[in-house]
């Protein structure tokens, strides 16, 4: 039996509400869901997390996330969804497995997006050339 | 001129920091970020919402996020980083034209994930299978 989590449901070795399943990806319920409909998206092949995952892949997870998130929102009755991945432990990521959340929301539901914040004078143009660097 | 802002953004009509560039998507800072270096990657091609776009398109966008996340993670001297798209104003999206968040991360940053919740007895059950029935 695999030590992942996630590989394990897939194996079926745990019981868990499946949503939707293809040759590529699976989806289920969250068991700890933000709202109400929060489904987990994952790629049949482990992948520890978004930026490690072969780009292949995330093509099949994103087409069966855009599937999924339209399944919960119309059942749910959502006004819209956030989809989200976090990637690594300082981003809130406790699963291994490469995994996108779909939560749906509704308007007025009390969830409350992050706040923001603004540059000094110069320093987003600091940022974005060292960003740059990298590409 | 378009009546996008991201469109004229694309027309480079408005000033921007602009990230990275390709055939078909654009990435440049967000104005107003979580954090420091939290970047927006979107498709050149006009698309309102994540639900509504083109599965070909969501690849191609998908594969940017890729390469810009973990440029922005690199030059920030990042531990992580959140992917995040709102689709629909009760999710908090604002400019409606796809966009996808990349906000870099660090341990105890601040930042808080959403809190949780929990099913009642059946209830996981009922709602799957609710959304199943548009899968």
């Amino acid at each position: 039996m695999s030590s992942c989590l996630f590989c394990k449901i897939l194996e079926k070795n745990i019981p868990t509400d499946f949503v939707y399943e293809d040759e590529h990806v699976a989806a289920f319920l969250d068991i700890r869901p933000t709202k109400k409909g929060h489904v987990l998206v994952i790629p049949k092949k482990h992948s520890d997390t978004f930026l490690k995952t072969d780009p292949e892949i995330l093509s099949h997870v994103v087409h069966g996330v855009q599937k999924v998130a339209h399944a919960a929102v119309m059942a749910l009755g959502a006004d819209g969804c956030n989809i989200s991945v976090n990637n690594g432990e300082a981003a809130g990521q406790v699963i291994f497995h490469l995994h996108w959340h779909i939560i749906p929301r509704t308007a007025d539901d009390g969830l409350v997006n992050w706040p923001h914040t603004s540059y000094q004078d110069g320093e987003a143009k600091e940022i974005a050339e060292k960003i740059r660097k990298f590409l």
